[in-house]
This record gives structure tokens, C-alpha cells and sequence, in this order.
């Protein structure tokens, strides 16, 4: 049907699961393409260049931004994040969906280049059970977890500006349902118009 | 999530296989109840009142029409057919999907009455398909043949007015597509943005 891929961005507050539940959706269904992100930040043990991220140096980074090859680009805790134009755009002419993982700030930038993307927020059952997630980590430190907290009251207020709601009550349910979206947005009229076009055409 | 049911309606040509495809839906969705339309024809052998359709006097028909209790009605080949109300509202407001499966200029009066529906156009994979499924239905002349091929190119014209388009290629996959539709509608943000509100203020 429509024949150009679409593009999926996911947003949520840190410790909703985004990634357990992105592993499960690609796993589950070909023809989903999950973008990989570029950083400057170190590479951690166990990570690979260009599963996890591309890993780039600051240098690097700054040129390809220069030379706009960024779809957003952002600066947290003094490491450079960008999503590469040249993940994205040639997999989307070539029907392939396109889902970026990123943060509020940057999935509201790619919307204002791209209002044809599907948006979606992920949001935890409760805030409660977000913050005994967070604190289950027991990577973070108790100040850590309130800022982060406190982050993501800011992001569900951010949330109306976004197409869809997912609960992550389940990895399985949450991605079936990014899955059913998916499947959805691809049947909009607005994107079948020639489908319908042609068929008319056929018989006249 | 959303707490009120979504309606949602199915048109598209005659020959497409709506319902076949709405059996295998109802089949395969606890939750979706496929409304029961009202008509004054007379009850042909193996259909059942209340099953296939509500049967009703035209006396009772107009007077259930004069006080108000369709949300559409209309008139085909001297009989009348309509969606009767009580079908409807009581079941959106228990937070049951009602589908709809109804003709094109019924479907856009629901539409101007209830624009929060789902509007779903069901097409033939080509004109010329559904040509072959009417003649090989063996019930119908040729004139009647070609009188329902020009219809469905109007209706055709018609469907970009839905929300969505679902090719009927396969009756499963039909139904899953139709399924997902109703999935992803019911997590679009403006439905839900209740949920959103409640989890915010709980942390505050």
C-alpha cells in the first residue's frame, strides 16, 4: 500500500523501558528498522560501534552537524547525542519503517522538520511504579532518582504534543501495541490516496 | 485507557466482503460488537431477528425514525434500513467497540453526527477483482453486474473522505488490519489525555 516507509519516534521518562521494549517490537517484526544514534560519550563495556551507537569523536560530530547530517542533535552532561539524516532517510524511500528512540527535546525538533512522522510517548503505569522502577536500578543515587523524577513529570506534560499514548505495563503488550499503531498509520487515507486513484482510473 | 468505546464504521463496495471479513473480526476480538442494523424488508430464509437484522413493520420503522431512534436511516429498493440508536450509545458509554457496517452516504451522515468515530473504507485489491467477485456470485444479472461496478467507482471516489483504507486481499488479514486500526485508535493521545493529567498530579 503505501509504499514509503514510516517514521516511528518513541519518547518516554528514563526508566520506562523504552529499550526492552524496542528489542522486543524489531525482534517481533521485520521491516522495522530501529535508527541507531551517534554519541560522543565513551563506549561502555559490552557496546559495539554501530549496534549501540556510531560512536564518533567530538570532531567528527561537530563537522557532520555543520554539514546539517543531523536530523536533531543534542548535548547532555557534556556528551554530544544526534540522530544521522543518513540513518533514516534512504530506508523510509525504501519502505523500510524507521523507528528513532530519543529524548522529548528532540523528538519535538524532528517533528517540527518531519509533522508526517508518528509520534509516540511511552508512559509508566503510574508515577509510583516509575519511581520504584528507578530505584530498582540501584545504579543511581537517591538525589539522581528525584531529578529524574522530577524530569519526567515535565515530559508527561510535554506528552499531549505527541499522536499516541503507550502504557509499558508489559514489554509484549507495549510493543504489540506500538506494532498495531504502526500497522495503522500505514492504512491512514491520507497516505492511499494513489491506491484509490488508480483503481478508479482502471475502470473508467 | 480510554474508557468510552470507539465506534467504528466499515463501508466499501458491494462484492468487497465486508462481512465476512467483520465475522472473522468479531471472531477474533472479545470486546468488538458488530451492531445489528433495523430494516422493513421481509426476513429471508436462515436469517434470524436480532441476529442478521432487527425486523421491523415500516409503521414501527417510521415511528422509532420520528422520534429520533437511528442515527441513520435510508431507503433501498422500497424497503427501509437504518443503524437504530439503542444499538449504539449504551454500549460506547460500557466501553465496548461498536462497529458499524454500513453504506457510504449512511457512513457520512454518522460521520457528520459522531466525527470521533473511525471511518474505515474496504476496497477490492482492483476494480477488476471485485468484477470477478460479482459475476462469480451467479446471483446477479449482468446489468446489475455493471450497476454495482459503477456504484463502487463512486464510492471509490467517496473513501477519501474515511480515515482509513483496508484492502480486502485475505479475510484474515483483513480482520487484523481492521483489528489494529482499532488498537492504535484507542491509544491516540486525544483519548487518553485524562490518563496523562491523573499521573501528573499524582506526583505533585
Amino acid at each position: 500500500m503505501s509504499e514509503r516507509g514510516l517514521l516511528v519516534v518513541v519518547s518516554g521518562p528514563s526508566g520506562v523501558g523504552k529499550g526492552t521494549v524496542m528489542k522486543e517490537l524489531v525482534r517481533k517484526n521485520d521491516g522495522i528498522y530501529l535508527s541507531v544514534s551517534a554519541t560522543t560519550r565513551e563506549k561502555r563495556e559490552g557496546e559495539a560501534d554501530g549496534v549501540n551507537y556510531h560512536f564518533m569523536s567530538e570532531e567528527d560530530f561537530i563537522k557532520t552537524r555543520e554539514e546539517n547530517g543531523f536530523i536533531e542533535s543534542a548535548c547532555f552532561c557534556g556528551n554530544y547525542y544526534g540522530t544521522p539524516k543518513k540513518e533514516v532517510f534512504a530506508r523510509l524511500d525504501a519502505g523500510i519503517n524507521v523507528v528513532l528512540e530519543i529524548e522529548v527535546q528532540g523528538a519535538m525538533k524532528v517533528r517540527s522538520e518531519y509533522p508526517e512522522g508518528v509520534y509516540i510517548f511511552m508512559a509508566p503505569p503510574s508515577m509510583s511504579e516509575l519511581r520504584s522502577r528507578l530505584e530498582n536500578r540501584k545504579t543511581e543515587s537517591r538525589d539522581k532518582v528525584e531529578e529524574r523524577l522530577k524530569t519526567a513529570v515535565w515530559e508527561m506534560g510535554v506528552a499531549r504534543k505527541y499522536n499516541y499514548l503507550v502504557i509499558n505495563d508489559s514489554v509484549v503488550a507495549a510493543a504489540e501495541r506500538i506494532s498495531s499503531i504502526i500497522t495503522a498509520e500505514a492504512l491512514r487515507m491520507e497516505r492511499n490516496f494513489e491506491f484509490i486513484k488508480k483503481n478508479i482510473a482502471e475502470d473508467r
